[in-house]
């Protein structure tokens, strides 16, 4: 992009919002990118990808948001795509601190909120401690976002007061910790909990959870391309299996799942590729 | 503000994302307005503030983004302040409904997400109830602003792989919820956790929650009076009083506070009246 260009932008968006951060050769901005849909980002993060030198993003960051970073910046995935190997934590964080050293302006772009199964949390402490200048900005976290544009409240009163966060990773541990967190009642979200669907749902029932409990799969939500299938706990991987929904996906497990059913109206609007409501 | 410079906004809007919704006359805009501070808005957000006849907020929303609505938007105040009570619930969604059907743009403007302890789910259910078209923008929530603002990553690998977020109103029920909670190992956030902080810190002890667990309250997330207060889960009631802390305040309790001490550098950077690390 020309210069002229460029400066148009930050002029728009000094014009929108007053001053903004003002990004440093030398700073690492650790930045949330939200779900998907551009209308998610943050003002910051817009203004981290109006200013970067390099974006250095994971495989799963949405083409639309991507395209907002400047058109002479350097663009740099480290995820992993396609069944190719992710760059190792390590690698990237070295990655980070070497493109600081030699005075770029560095955005870290992560999908949802960097500080919520990101490793953000990694990062940060290791940028601190090689002692680069860094900005951490928040994004819309996908579970979140995925239960919103899925039509299900995270709260609702009357149904619960709480709500979890967890990955559906197996690791040898979390299953027992699943069966503890379906003892409380309140509803669990799953980031990435499709590969490992069989054991979660294992794990919700041994716990205690009612098999009759409504659940919801939501796929790359806010994307064209999302796909939401609702079943019961008992049912949901039967009901994943028969849909063929892909990852990345957002497993919600609890009674907040039936007020989709009241927002159907706006599901249908804000949805692609919407499957039926649930029927549990 | 004169039509010219309303334009000129939406001008500077649309170039630098490209289209943005449309807000029709007769619809609700159900928006998150985040923590405050207003970088992290989303551009939805304010596609709805420049957009919006009218704007329904919390007494809660930080000046800085409501000065983004158009100057001659009306401003309505729906939340307590001073004192004075809240509307009730029915009486805001009336109203809701009330100045939809008189064809106006409607910004029903939420601190945090709408979706998350916000009751953004009854109102939209009665939006759907009464055929009024809405949208649902989310919005970072104060949860996770307040974490993020106080250098306390949600997950960090090797401590946690879980989170839990809950309301700290004092509900009968909830203590023995918190207890429950306190058994699974994830550390608890509290939306609005000041005012029952003895109950609360009771249940997680009577939980098994081991009284030298690091807890921290942030309060005024990412306002020019942010305050962040830490301590260990057996002492926090007593940091609490003596630091004087106020609400609106999110209290955290679990070992991810400890990661703090290594963000410091970070926390220094962001944050205004911090306090002293985490000692715990």
């Amino acid at each position: 992009m020309p210069v002229d260009a460029r400066d148009e932008r930050l002029a728009a968006l000094e014009l929108l919002r007053g001053q903004f951060p003002r990004f440093e050769p030398g700073e690492v901005w650790l930045t949330g990118a939200g779900p998907g849909d551009p209308g998610l980002l943050t003002l910051d993060a817009l203004a981290a990808l109006l200013q970067a030198d390099i974006v250095v993003h994971d495989a799963l960051i949405d083409e639309r948001v991507l395209s907002l970073a400047r058109v002479d910046a350097q663009r740099l995935c480290v995820g992993k795509r396609g069944g190719r190997p992710s760059a190792a934590q390590a690698d990237i964080t070295q990655t980070l601190i070497a493109l600081a050293k030699d005075r770029h302006r560095v955005l870290r772009l992560k999908g949802g909120d960097p500080f919520v199964f990101g490793r953000g949390g990694e990062e940060a402490v290791a940028l601190v401690q090689a002692g680069i200048n860094y900005r951490l900005i928040p994004g819309i976290t996908s579970g979140l976002a995925a239960l919103a544009a899925a039509g299900i409240p995270a709260t609702m009163r009357g149904i619960n007061q709480a709500i979890v966060f967890t990955t559906g990773h197996a690791l040898p541990t979390n299953a027992r910790t699943w069966s503890l967190l379906a003892q409380t009642g309140a509803p669990i979200v799953f980031y990435m909990g499709l590969n490992n669907l069989d054991a979660i749902c294992g794990a919700l029932l041994e716990g205690g959870m009612h098999s009759s409990t409504p659940a919801a799969i939501i796929s790359a939500a806010t994307s064209a391309t999302q796909r939401v299938v609702t079943s019961i706990l008992s049912d949901l991987t039967d009901a994943a299996m028969t849909s063929g929904i892909q990852g990345p996906a957002i497993v919600v497990v609890g009674e907040i799942v039936r007020v989709r059913n009241d927002l159907l109206a706006l599901a249908a609007d804000t949805i692609t590729n919407a499957e039926a409501p649930c029927a549990g």
